[in-house]
């Protein structure tokens, strides 16, 4: 049983210039979640467990609910009746599964997330649709000139997010992930081995407390930008993403088709803008 | 459509000191690849798609190779009849769409991998299940006393694999694995956006070459050591895993219970060693 919590302990032999040492190292910690949807009314109500992820514990009910809502099995905080350990003598893992119970009314087609199961051996018939199926229709459209930011202001983002990683300068683990506002202030940062996670964690924040769509919001991360942050990020509505690393380039085709502003290799008075640069203020953007 | 390739340019607006210049740049290429396994005879062959993974271009055969043994689908090459390419009128997507089909006496069963439907509202009943199915058993035992690699070796592996990259270096958007033997020299190396998918790749190139286990191998990955690298590690039989960022409290603690020397954080003349210490010489080790 793991409760949660960002790190553990373990003896490591540290080498130095040949010499080593025992020592006691700080840890990312990484369970396995596992998270299950129960839809339907009273009886007929079923339980299916959607997916098992490496996560480090904690934030967990904000991960699950990000997560439903950024794959799109959730639209709105009212969509759940409610988020749950489940617990019981028969649990042997009691913080490594989350239920989310939906209410009766929204619609939760089990077999239309199941990987599907062709009944032939042409595999030439179905090319396009299990590939379109990871696409997530983006309900929110970005409003074209909000928010701007000043270039002063990303290079800096960087360094804010990282002063405030309390875990990540202990374990140099974990990925983390920030909201911060058009003039460089952070609202919310959440940390994870996952860097899918820590952006679902953030989402799931805000999705519980109703403050979604997030039209003014930065979204900061501390890795590369793929296909999949952005396109949590727009789910959310997140008009501006802001990653230290590199974007892939479904990243940045997937940006521009929404109207999203996308920076990469974003450092110190340094920056890369590979869509929506009408949001940048200064440089003449 | 996309054919086989690591990178593709986009255009870019670079910012340093507030002065900003439209210029090109080198993305990594990002595109999700499904993974199709036909298994059966004839008339009853049934084609299951297994998974779509967001991937790099390029060695897609390795990598659905690769993905298939460490996920403990297949266990050995005489497993699969073919892997290759859809192709067809109806396929639009002609390059990420890879069929395994597998020999009809190699016992395959989707339900087996499919998540599973609980058809009850408590989510007591079933607590261990899943979360176990998270691992893959290893069949192969690590050997105690092999392969012996010097500390001046170790630290010297993540600028050996750094200086191979070439897509690395111009995008800084990949991840990279590579195959070293003892002394320290690279067999082979694969990159990815992905990290477990660089993995994947490596361990499926030998797979398909009939050289599983990898009992003399040393594995060397440019990012963190989580517990799905070192568990992919552990099904190919490979002893020796050397990450250049940190490694999780799980990857120790797998790599610990397979007898897997696991080393982190391993730069220049530095490096941690998590488990395995046997296998190292000098300092005392």
């Amino acid at each position: 049983m793991t409760r949660p919590g960002g790190t553990s302990t373990a003896k490591v032999w540290k080498v130095h210039e040949d010499r080593g040492t025992d020592e006691t190292d700080q840890l990312a910690a990484e369970e396995p979640m596992e998270i299950r949807v129960t839809s339907g009314r009273a009886r007929g109500a079923k339980t299916t467990s959607l997916s098992v992820t490496m996560r480090t514990p904690g934030h967990d009910f904000e991960l699950a609910a990000g997560f439903l809502f950024t794959e799109g099995i959730i639209e709105d905080k009212k969509d759940l009746l409610r988020i749950e350990y489940c617990t019981g003598p028969g649990v042997e893992q009691e913080y490594n599964i989350v239920s989310a119970i939906l209410r009766p009314e929204v619609p939760f087609d089990p077999a239309h997330l199941e990987r599907h199961v062709y009944m032939t051996s042409s595999c030439g018939v179905c090319g396009k649709t299990s590939l379109e199926a990871v696409r997530v229709r983006t309900r929110f459209s970005m409003p074209h000139d909000r928010p701007k930011v000043k270039t002063g202001t990303i290079g800096a983002l960087p360094d804010r997010l990282m002063a405030r990683q309390s875990l990540f300068a202990k374990t140099g683990g974990l990925h983390a992930a920030g909201l911060f506002d058009s003039l460089g202030n952070l609202e919310i940062l959440r940390e994870d081995v996952g860097r899918h996670n820590a952006v679902d964690k953030l989402i799931g924040e805000r999705f519980l407390a109703g403050r979604i769509p997030l039209r003014e919001a930065v979204l900061v991360v501390s890795g590369r930008a793929s296909f999949e942050i952005v396109q949590k990020a727009a789910v959310a509505g997140i008009p501006f993403v802001v990653a230290v690393g590199a974007p892939t380039n479904l990243a940045v085709e997937l940006a521009r088709e929404v109207g999203m502003t996308l920076v990469g290799f974003a450092r110190g008075d340094r920056f890369n803008a590979y869509a929506g640069r009408e949001r940048i203020l200064g440089s003449g953007g």
